[in-house]
């Protein structure tokens, strides 16, 4: 099969299109829900708090009581009891009444606010107040932090630390969130071996699998590595039969490029896919194809190791987000940062290009430093922050421009 | 005993010298790696690649045997055989001989290009070539991606996907890394349920451990949970001894401010301290504490929901941060933003003034908008993508000001 370089995104969205796993739902306890992406909107069923309640260890007051305090004749209030923390309040307060409270007690009907114990004497059982208190002061409204029928989560929301002690506050034991989407990772090539005896001898270790499937942990996947394919067309179409029974999507790397090699890309087309492509205009990364099988997306991603990962966060980044109810966007996030130097593109006119970034902190806020080095270079990606894309027919960035910087979970890091 | 505010940045410093757990270091598979924290600088053992190999599919030559080709009298070389990949390359090229070699296989002495296969012609065993080939053309030299003693991960790293790739490719199957310290987590009041039940009859469901375990995971601690403990002396002492022998550090929520439940301050000053320290110049938070008991800290954090945060985030994140071998910081990272309004301090001038925010994205930016809301508010948190600090004595913050937003991992989120 000829490659055939076609625009990425187009690439991208008919595969999105063609395939049909759907992102699945099911429950989780509160306490296992952080990272999950929630699957439903959370409406509180309750005010937070229940009740008006106070701000501050004091006396819970009428205001209209203390209207004719001063220091010379402090107004006596008769302290009926106390209201604990974890006790339902008495139903309303009288005139002339106060009842000791901590911070958090709930406050009776009619008391409209709490005078702090440093600011009152107190002798026998009864309370002096020794100036006017504003209505409402030192009084938690009920429903003031959460209030009864308020959206308090949106679906789609990765769950954070916070939100599991909001969850619990209104009185939730489970929550819907998606499930992670499986991802079968096969590498291929006859060349590979697992084992550093046999590298020692001219194979080539196998070091991308390690990669791509911390990639996929990171970016919220459930990696299942299906092991090392030799260049045979029968073992690359069981693999990926097998990939695509227990998977949502499969991962092939290498054996994509043009030649003696591409064998992934011509056993694809006999596994009578709905769609097929082979070739993206997208530098590193041109000879990353994709196609759909059953239903199921199979991403080939090239053997060289920018390559591998560009066209994994060009095709395979959005569409797990996709399977796990996120966007299906390139990345978790972008920064702005200025280009510490210019960055000249001398190939591949319209292609869009993927540059790898180092961030560095400077006063005035991130400089984004391109780095070099050649497509199978590792250390290039060791030093990468996060990655700038130019679009294509644009062959110059120039210095001190600012850009946007995409950050990739499990691979990016801001300094 | 008497609150006394100190400046909590020397609250934390005291308490990080005078406690006496250091980072302990283990051996890791690299499989198991990924957002560990790196206990050794790795130097590579090896060159990679371990030798000069082809970049492309096609020829390797001796770039000196093409120097008279022209398009119309190519230069005819002998094809010696095929180098695949997984090969040790023949020992050497011998003048007018070539290889038939693949992207990434193993180049003899003495061939110092590759012809790529769409440049040239076969015929029987021969290849021509019809342009002169540059020196180094094509050719991925021996140590360029790693050159041997090279140091390529230093320690104190977080590990990344793409370290995993590169420490495969170096041949290591385990890596030194920082265990991760265990924190306990004691809740303490008698108003607290962990039951709905209960909660329905007025008392205080226990949100907060929810939120403080996740948080003390997400930025790389192992939480130990010992559950609610009732305001009595006893009951807290015998929960921080249980905490102190199982944990790095133990965490209290609630019971920290003044008054009638005072009690863990109390109960700390019965086990002799090395150091003891009650009320940080920090708002909101100023009721936090800590001290040092057998070499170990305990942490008192306030019971309000943003003071506990808080509290967290200046004294229990950098030590937790330290105990996995990080720096001491109070944030992951941070980023520049410009305030969406003034922000005005009425109370407390000469406290640091934590600040909530949530970060929103403009065409020139990032925009941090303060969230309104006081300290029992879990919703306020909910809102919050990172904090401002600001420092004391300074009590206003001009709207459109560059700020430093500090990201907290599992409760900050970038848009």
């Amino acid at each position: 099969m000829q490659i055939e370089y076609t625009d990425p995104d187009e690439v991208f969205r008919e595969m999105l299109e063609a395939q049909r796993v759907k992102p699945k739902v099911r429950n989780v306890s509160i306490a296992d829900a952080l990272n999950l992406v929630l699957a439903e909107d959370i409406i509180s069923p309750i005010d937070v708090p229940a009740f008006n309640s106070s701000h501050l260890d004091g006396y819970a007051v009428r205001s209209l009581d203390t209207g004719d305090a001063t220091p010379q004749k402090p107004v006596a209030l008769n302290i009926k009891g106390s209201i604990d923390l974890g006790e339902l309040p008495p139903a309303s307060i009288q005139k002339g009444d106060s009842y000791r409270v901590r911070t958090g007690s709930y406050l009776p009907e009619g008391c409209d606010a709490v005078v702090g114990k440093e600011d009152v004497s107190v002798v026998g059982d009864k309370v002096y107040v020794a100036k006017p208190v504003k209505p409402g002061s030192e009084v938690v409204r009920k429903g003031s932090d959460v209030a009864k029928g308020m959206v308090v989560l949106r679906a789609g929301r990765k769950i954070r630390a916070q939100d599991l002690g909001i969850l619990r506050l209104l009185r939730l034991d489970k929550v819907k969130v998606y499930s992670k989407p499986r991802v079968a990772v096969a590498s291929i090539g006859s060349e590979l071996t697992e084992s550093i005896e046999e590298a020692e001898e001219g194979k080539t270790l196998n070091t991308h699998a390690y990669t791509l499937t911390a990639l996929i942990k990171s970016v919220g996947g459930e990696p299942l590595y299906l092991g090392i394919v030799p260049d045979d067309p029968k073992a690359i179409r069981s693999t990926i039969l097998d990939g695509l029974s227990k998977s949502s999507l499969v991962l092939t790397i290498g054996g994509s490029s043009v030649g003696e090699a591409d064998l992934v890309s011509k056993t694809l087309q006999t596994l009578s896919p709905t769609m097929h492509k082979h070739g993206l205009k997208l530098h590193p990364g041109r000879v990353a194809g994709c196609c759909v099988v059953k239903g199921k997306a199979v991403i080939t991603l090239p053997g060289l190791i920018q390559s591998t990962i560009n066209a994994f966060v060009y095709l395979a980044l959005p569409l797990i987000r996709h399977l796990s109810g996120l966007d299906a966007s390139r990345c978790e996030a972008t920064v702005r940062a200025k280009l510490a130097e210019d960055l000249i593109f001398h190939r591949f006119p319209d292609f869009k290009k993927m540059t790898w970034v180092s961030l560095e902190k400077d006063r005035d806020g991130l400089i984004a430093h391109p780095i070099r080095g050649d497509s199978p270079m590792l250390n290039v990606l060791v030093r990468a922050d996060g990655y700038i894309l130019t679009e294509s027919n644009k062959m110059i960035v120039k210095k001190d421009t600012s850009v946007d910087v995409s950050l990739v979970p499990g691979l990016s890091s801001l300094p």
